[in-house]
């Protein structure tokens, strides 16, 4: 069973696949769509870039992170645009979307929920045998799929409010 | 030349298409893509009501209200959402897509800025000779299309900053 983990940018969209083998999270790729140009370039290029990864990857469901508070309005609507691209990628393969906290990705992957960006990116090394420190946004996306799959071997998913 | 004005929302998002003949606006059609289930689910359904528009009535741009500042985060996250997937569905059509302000297209339509939604909607009437008053959403959608075709034909539209 294969999940993609997702982490929405305007600019920087990180994405990581793993993999369930033996009760294990294995991984399979992670990567970052850099996108540049105008608004519907980049968006187009997000679509394009998650779209290639489905299809390449044949995940089961995605994980991303729920927005809780954004930091501003100005921002929440960049966020949001970005989010939104990757959601309707998701939904025209078939595939589940997952949400959750930032609580509980770190929690799932650092054991603690105030751990910083380096400690996820140090723990997905680990935990997933890498050679080399993923970046940040591709560290994030690898730790949305992994806590999606501690929730699918243990505790209820948290589930669209429509 | 034809144009597709959007207005965008996570529950509706309205629509309208006009057209130029003889340096008139012409009403082609309008509509409110009305989506419900998750919100992946109703992400891909203004995604593929958008496709659809643009597949049946070939449009050459797209004209979108700019948001200059959104209420809070929260609704900002939901209209982005809703606004990403109208844009890349442009982008995928190789279709232009044109920001205006509320107050452009409320100059370009009523003639004044401080227009409210119903003074729109009975404007869009009286411009587009229709029988029946759009609604509100099908209205704005009108409205920035409209606003469109004037920029075109005199002043320079306002351009995406990247």
């Amino acid at each position: 069973m294969r999940i993609l983990g997702i982490d929405p940018g305007s600019v920087r969209t990180g994405f990581g696949v793993i993999e369930e083998r033996r009760a294990q999270a294995c991984y399979v790729v992670c990567g970052v769509i850099a996108s540049k140009g105008t608004v519907p370039e980049r968006l187009a290029a997000i679509f394009a870039g998650i779209d290639e990864v489905i299809e390449t990857y044949q995940p089961v469901a995605m994980a991303v992170e729920r927005v809780f508070l954004a930091r501003n309005p100005d921002s929440a609507l960049k966020l949001g645009q970005a989010r939104g691209v990757a959601l309707v990628a998701a939904a025209r393969h078939g595939i589940a979307v997952f949400e959750y906290t930032a609580l509980q990705i770190k929690k799932a992957c650092v054991g603690v929920g105030h751990a910083d960006k380096a400690q996820v990116q140090h723990m997905m090394r680990v935990l997933l045998g890498l050679s080399v420190v993923p970046s940040r946004d591709a560290a994030d996306a690898l730790a949305c799929a992994i806590c999606h799959l501690h929730h699918q071997a243990g505790l209820a998913p948290t589930g669209w409010h429509s």
